[in-house]
């Protein structure tokens, strides 16, 4: 294996918070080695397309703090078939690009996996996906700023709620997962918590409100998007025909949660994940994802940190969701 | 007209940052003159189911930093009917409320004036509500929390627009109203903004999208629930099949603009009137609504208050949107 | 009057939230009218050293919802005198700036006049200072987000004072004005505020320390940096040593009250008075500062607007800090 | 040892947020396993004074996301004395308490194992202290929020230090520990963090204001209130003798970093913590504080969480900072 002289660095798939702190921490991490580094915009449609710009210290300045990606995301049908693949090896020669780092969720990896396996080009990944919903990690770039944006809009609907009497039911994202969903759930002491994983949800749900406390001021419901008894609004209107009594109200988050300020978590684990992706890279490795688990720096390979992560406290969590807002 | 010894307070309608802040202000001026203060919870509904309870200083502690209604709101069919009137004023009777102040909307106005002119009540009211639509005062108690809320999180959103390149079509409250759009429009950098008191809004968007720009790397549209031309869902609709080729989401806000702590202006405003509805019912006055007009405390009467306001910068600020954003 | 077609921006003094805001709605509403721009970095500093930059619609993307200012910002001696000016005009000169809109404080308006005075520049400024204490506008751009820094961080501390059963002495900015203090300590439930426009403010907290109510859990005192009595530390001392068996803490807020994003006031206010700017230049006005007063744009000579405000209700609101409090 | 039938909880030391999230937790936890909850105000001061009161579901309402201690904290100098002690005891006896749940740091844990010792009182002490000092526990209650708090403040710094090219020396807590100053280093992109647990770091700062790059626009230390060179004054007065060239500035965050809304880590650790401590005492632990380690619950002695604590991660993360923001 050739020395790398030139990291290429992108973001792909849905923007997370704390992708600007990894893109900074690998910018400054390959400099501060002598590395060149360059940025490709637009994930792997910019990396077919010819969008690579060198990157200095200053492009990274006061980024560390910002929402978004400042390389931009996009999605690529190009680059999923094998003429589309050889375009972004040949753009990579071109511009000299020896290496990468990827930004990205499970659909990022399978196409970081494939330009590995078929150009030989190294590459390591970094967990940038507001879902936490992969192996080799206990907690994906931008997890941690989107729960607390939820519970911090739940936190004003419950002053509606109080102030009204009212049953809320609050949709978040996880289309495949209920982790955001169970995590709010528990931080927002909302009563139960609808999530892809479970169908006995609804069922405790319409006991609940049938048997449980009538003397309740305030209730939350927090349903994942993916939840297989349906969204918000199905779930809503299940409620508001089984309790004509009870004034319930829908609230779908939607897309504040994929922006905003990253928290000190995410900013710490993106510089900490992004300086390992280089030091990685340097070391000779490839094909795989740099996450922190149990506190150290942790390589997986990229076919295995594509599955989806089921954490160890989840049944404890939905019983203290039940527990707590007894 | 006897003197005035216990002067009741409540909420009434949809609740507002601010509320509590404008309760604290009734609650500790009665007190400093040596009134005594009732809470009536549930505005009308509870003044005629008889949900009174005394007020004193640790009442209303800790209490003026936190959204929503510690007396809670909530409509009454009731207190429409003659029957339902009598009913309250037979409770207030009971409970030795001889004058009140009234914390809402123009429909709570309407039930104030209603109590005032059929037993002689004597009535002072606030402007609550998150839809500046009073005459009587620039700002009512809960505009200025309300629009904050929107742009940090039309802020959220430009995080991932521009990460992606994409179109938001936001949609905000304001049923009749224009001015939470209009107004977040300009703080947000909306390209345009579709309010109910214009027809040429949507046209305006469509041309541009048509002829403006097209190097624009995100675009905010702000839609107020109650356009004519339909909401965000259906404008989003009109957008993307017209400009298949731009990215078009949209993202309702909801309930989350009325909830959360009150920012400074609204404190001080609730604080301010809260002082001065107290005050004017010691002086004699009632059936009017406490207000700020330039900076000075103006009282309206309830039938002029009812009506709906247009400001006088609007005509100005749908230019403002236009050429800042261009 | 030869007309105008190049019209420089900066910024000068403190920084303040939304400067950036003014900077771009300058900018946009230059070019909405064909005029070419030029960002002028680091005040009357750099417009003596010659640090020019042609502005064009994307330098000003995506800035509205950023603190500081992205021209920045410096105190110059030289241009104190009539050398330094003189450089100034002959850089103005040849960069062919014929006109600017100059963002700070009193101190920026004074090196406006007399650039406009010894050269006939016309210049029209914007008030962009958090103290709020410029006649000619009610408010200045920054004013508003940093009261609410203010409450919010008050409200932080109140949490703990509550925990503790403590005082706490807070300083706020304000070297000459009460403004910030006398706001924010309506907003925060403090129980004196003590402000350099007063000298019986310390006697009124040592008389309430001493005479008042005895159980409350918590007291807030609001001190202007510029209180003749003394900052916070010595206002500490005092009360401590007559007080022993009062925790009593001291909080500087310090330089945070200058930064963060904007309020959506602020960035109204600052969009409008940008377009204002440059508007009355286009219509020839010059020497005077655009300020909104009762909701209208108003213009004031720069050498009026140089004096200090004494805003209308302050007499009320040191009552109503007394009052509320209680 | 007989079946407990009373649960008394209490918060000590230094208030944290998210210790009402525990609080909460203890008592519904409580409640559904049919106990009765007893809360004790004001720590081992109030345990001696008889400040007792009985708590239920409603006692815990709407207090999940509110920072501070609903309970309140006290430092006691009495309960350190056997005299004082054998006082607390007779009052558990008296108000037929028979478990304790402790939530607070390690001179919590000191007076809960006399407690237990002396007396058999069967205590489970929860980590609430901001400092993240605690061997038994990857984080405290109340270490995420303040982190977060901290880094929102130095953002505002940021703007005002990036406008006028300035230096500033911030300062946080940590009296013997460089937890939150390192963390929060990194996540602000600071040049150089300033802890209690080097000797070197002032000669690198020093060295890199010297032979570093000049062109940076803003600096920003992170000084530990504990760094045995002295505080952020001490540091700001030989950084601005040593370099009077460099506009430096002091910002001492202070008491803000102890309030505040829990973050949702905080909320849900407190949570589980607080459900596992009841569980714990009814299966008959004790003398042992509940932490998480590794997402495991874990129960460490109290003479051994007592310890200071000196995370994995902390070399590295001294030369992240020093990297990162090169």
């Amino acid at each position: 294996m050739s020395e790398i002289k030139n990291i290429g660095v992108f973001t792909s798939g849905g923007d997370a918070p704390g992708m600007n702190a990894a893109i900074r921490a690998v910018v400054r991490t390959a400099l501060y080695h002598n590395l060149q580094v360059t940025g490709i915009r637009r994930g792997y449609e910019g990396m077919i397309n010819g969008e690579y710009e060198p990157m200095n210290r200053k492009s990274v300045s006061n980024i560390i703090q910002r929402g978004g990606t400042i390389l931009k995301s996009a999605r690529s049908e190009e680059f999923k078939t094998p003429e589309g693949r050889k375009l972004a090896y040949y753009q990579l020669k071109k511009h000299k690009v020896d290496a990468l780092v990827a930004i990205g969720g499970d659909g990022t990896f399978t196409g970081a996996r494939l330009l590995g396996d078929e150009y030989g080009i190294p590459v390591i990944g970094l967990p940038g996906t507001i879902d936490n919903d992969l192996i080799g990690t206990d907690y994906t770039i931008g997890y941690d700023t989107a729960i607390n944006t939820v519970i911090n809009a739940v936190d004003k609907i419950r002053d509606t709620a109080e102030s009204h009497d009212r049953l809320f039911i609050v949709e978040v994202m996880g289309r495949d997962s209920g982790l955001i969903a169970l995590r709010t759930g528990v931080a927002s002491g909302a009563e139960v918590v609808l999530i892809p994983e479970s169908t006995e949800d609804l069922p405790a749900l319409l006991h609940r409100l049938e048997h449980g406390r009538k003397d309740k001021s305030s209730r939350i419901v927090m349903v994942a998007e993916g939840d297989r008894e349906g969204g918000a609004f199905e779930i809503g209107n299940i409620v508001k025909e089984k309790f004509p009594q009870i004034d319930t109200r829908v609230s779908i988050l939607g897309h504040i949660q994929r922006g905003g300020k990253p928290t000190c978590m995410d900013r710490v684990l993106a510089s900490q994940v992004g300086f390992a992706a280089v030091e990685a890279l340097k070391a000779g490795r490839k094909g795989e994802m740099a996450g922190i688990i149990n506190g150290e720096i942790t390589f997986t390979p990229f076919d295995q940190a594509c599955k989806k992560n089921s954490h160890k406290l989840d049944a404890n969590m939905v019983k203290l969701v039940e527990i707590l807002s007894l």
